[in-house]
């Protein structure tokens, strides 16, 4: 057994190395990642070497959406086994603190998680990971879909977090990688009408595509306008903001409806965007965030295998892991055209 | 215009009888009825003459699950039009009560519920019935399936009390009608796996072609085994009970999840039923009930137009108006086989 | 019987006018006023002649905060009868809009609210209002607290709107009568931990007098420092901002706990304000706002009634009913040493 | 230091033996314990030498309401220091599983609670224990009153899985220990109208003493016809059940109402109670459970330090370490005289 990892070396640097198989405590259980999908965050740290209070320092391994089958198995592991397909849920929490006990263990101060400084990431063929952490893939899921657990579980967030159901009208902003999933989510959790907003037609062209109930393209017209038209003046249940741009942002107060929920999930790229918070309150409305996710990876795998999300269409390239360095380029460079791309660890 | 309305005149006893069209007040419309189903609660009263302290008295019209087309509308109505297709929501509240107040108006002491005494139903030519209660129906939806958003309604009101989500397991007890619109609203709630339990085999078939992940049949395997089987000893998220039977009841505690929810739908025909609350606390389990439904029918319309409900699938029997005593004979003496008839008023 | 009534009759002119005692309807009671509050709202409107887009237009009885003793009583009224205290719910809904139904009629968009444009509010001896709409005062509270209850509910949504509970901590941005109502509100719902802030010391001292565990005056130290010294850092569970001022809205996020809710109350002046919405992303806080109030006057009522809360400590300033208009210029000559200011309606 | 432990040797025999002083973890304190609890499950180990599934084996320590002071603190622990005092937590949770994660840890199949087979209870000097489980007490609360923290908290819990809020009006059947917590809590929650019910008048004294609104003694009147008359038929909006009797569960149902909440804490002697489900479903009430509690020690100090709830009335008897056994039997003796026995390990 050989083990390579790739490690980012500096800004736009990769560099394929050599390194141990690590040895599994009697809790993990050794896993031989198959697919690991670039997400932005990887993007970010690649370019600019830290994202807010995370700061790259020294070489590092990118890569936290991956998917692979078990190897070996600690001696105190009894529901997984050597065989297995698993999604890695890559945040590690204390399970002790106050968030944890709670149930908002994605709030825990003292999370391992796969990729942001200083706990490596997943680029590599052979990781140890908490069993408790690997989650099982029924037959009919593949490695593949398997890596795309993580970013679909962070649309069921956001859809949860908005307690979409059955009924409700949403209007997603961004047709990104995250508005497309937050799209599956919500189709799955109910929703009968559903907008994607976007300024890139081929992005919307993907949403009709996913189920979409129609999309609108913010160059061609004004979406507030345009929801205002379609709801009779009286706005969308749930506003889902993906893209992180200010003017997105700025512009929900103006399509919820009464009563109604904005769910920021786009990191906006601003500290300080103007908002119209009477608008907000004259409505009653609410705003909820998202931090990464919570209790997801299961609903996410049992709604994959059941076929009512099928995942695997976000998926735009796939690379090959000696070329991962080329991979990142590639997304770099064709940020827009890229939705998700994915490295085969083979 | 001339109307007719069949009564119930006594046990077992019905008559179509000539009455006036009724005159509409500002906030009403008159409704061209085009369907009625026939639920379980008319055959009972028209073969017990009441159900609990609700006691027919008199000659008195049965049927609530109704849709028409609107020939008339009140000076104050600008929602609704001539032409338009509606479902009636039978339970018209006063809007001013702490239930009400609260949206909890299917709790409201002064509702009028149609054919439920002392108010006549819906089995007639032409109604006049508040607009705010007449849903309008999409083109893709015709007043056949409108007159099942009744029954609907139940199952989605039964999956909402029991918080049926994304990735949800659910057993579902009794395949009757309710049972079986249970069944369709779980699944789009999002419950990715669905058992469901009967004695009777055809109904159990009516179950797997409508979705069911499994079914057992309890003439023939012990049902709390066979789920113990299946999970592992975990039981299942939510227990739907509709059949109303004291064994269903009975079963439920043994069958929940720790921390799971049973929902009770079916009424029990016992007033009094041994259960085993010790079992209920060990797990810390919930027990919910429902009472009919309540802000239900816009999301079962949006729900059957967007093809995520089909419902027309449980009307296994149509008679025409002229036949409507024959159509509940037909019912009373083959409670096994229908599952939904409808009364078509053409 | 003779009835009178204060007119707002031009920007800062007021007039006191005989008018015609109204004659009640069946479902209602004719209310001798004897307390009636003046609000923000009410000195807004006699100051500017609008509130966003509501416009005074023509001649306009203000008031809105108001209690008094049935003197009449509709022939459908079963549950008030003559020499009843009651206070008034000010806002008469429609019970049959979608909001209405799902208990958030205080969302209902039919509302005729006392004293906002077109309807006239109670500064007047005598007032028909629906008897559902008025709820009976014990023998402990007078019609001075029964006039309290109104703002004393916007208090108490606050708190629910934030899910205070016992043992939560909050921090109040704002000590003006909202400010203090909420203070109220918090303690009643069981938080064990409450900070007031303020710039105006006097404002300040009143909530140290009803109850809060500290105060910090904004003036002399910075409240976000001073906060996450006292929390180690970690913040308040709820942030509730009465104050509606851009500095307040903004240190918000800053103080907020992971996980935590802000709550906003203080109509914004500034239809934008810059909002550090990463820091809300970051800890996954949830922003909530109050529109009025919904459901609260018969909790607000028991809850006075028992002692758990003394809302007459709110009262600083009281006028007899000739001097209305001197209570009015003397609230807006003294913005901040008046917590709330009533009108004996002798 | 020397360490000492009282063993229950078999039924109804205890001694009491010198130990080892435990070696802590690196996570872990030492706390000289000074005070703990005689809980009824206690009790019923002494007598029984069972609880349900759980067999004492071989000789057996109790006790599992405790508090005392930290002696030795782990190389890891920063958040708690020698002297300070602590409420210890009794349940040591896996923090892993699917419970522990979705924050219902309390359900975890794999927690090590003290006293509960085969795990020890804490009638000792010294006590090795996580410090994420001792919970800090301020100043103002002795560790008499922190001993009894874990009863308060399934009080808590039983309010909280009510839901009880201001203004609410609850009934508690049974004024036992846990009966009288409940009601501790109640009020803390906000509740403004608490009827304790009980055959004892003695407990009925104790529930007006913590602040009963009324209490009802069952020997002398019927309580459902009492509560019926009390609320005009309408029942009242939780019913907290703590005896555990066939007779005060069977009540809830006619005492609960419409859309209210039954709570059940009490362990049902019986496992098959004759119970009106119908009454239930007609009022579409629900029913909650109690399994001890979860994330409440927290907040039951903090209600304890601010005197928003006075702890120390509950405790009846206190008995030193030596008496330990003759404590037991006094308890066993006057079960109807005792709410809270205490040890005090001097």
């Amino acid at each position: 057994m050989k083990n390579r990892a790739v490690y980012m070396t500096g800004l736009n640097k990769m560099e394929m190395r050599d390194i141990d198989v690590p040895k599994i405590k009697d809790t993990e259980v050794l896993v031989k990642l198959e697919y690991v999908g670039i997400c932005g965050s990887d993007v970010h740290y690649l370019e600019h070497g830290a994202i807010g209070d995370f700061i790259v320092n020294g070489d590092f391994i990118l890569g936290h959406e991956c998917a692979g089958t078990i190897v070996e198995v600690g001696s105190l592991v009894d529901t997984l086994k050597i065989g297995d397909k698993v999604a890695l849920e890559p945040g590690c929490t204390c399970g002790q603190c106050e968030f944890c006990k709670s149930g908002k263990y994605n709030l825990c101060p003292d999370v391992e998680f796969l990729a942001t400084p200083p706990y490596h990431g997943s680029l590599m063929d052979y990781i140890a990971f908490p069993a408790n952490m690997c989650f099982k893939l029924p037959d009919n899921i593949t490695t593949k879909e398997g890596a795309l657990v993580e970013p679909l579980a962070v649309g069921l967030h956001a859809a949860a977090q908005g307690e979409v159901k059955l009924g409700d009208s949403v209007v997603i902003l961004g047709a990104g990688c995250i508005g497309l999933v937050t799209l599956l989510a919500c189709k799955a959790y109910g929703a009968t009408d559903i907008t994607v907003v976007d300024i890139m037609q081929k992005r919307l062209d993907y949403a009709m595509k996913l189920g979409a109930t129609r999309v609108i393209n913010g160059r061609e017209e004004d979406p507030v306008k345009k929801m205002n038209e379609i709801t009779n003046g009286a706005g969308a249940d749930i506003i889902i903001e993906t893209a992180g741009s200010e003017i997105t942002i700025k512009q929900s107060p103006y399509m919820v409806k009464r009563g109604g929920t904005i769910v920021l999930v786009g990191l906006a790229a601003n500290d300080n965007i103007e908002f119209n918070f009477a608008k907000i309150m004259n409505k009653e409305a609410t705003i909820k965030s998202v931090f990464r996710y919570r209790n997801i990876y299961p609903k996410a795998i049992n709604a994959i295998s059941k076929g009512i999300i099928d995942v695997s269409g976000i998926v735009t390239h796939e690379f090959n892991f000696e070329n991962t360095e080329e991979a990142f380029q590639f997304v770099i460079n064709n940020k827009n055209d890229v939705v998700k791309a994915v490295i085969k660890i083979n």
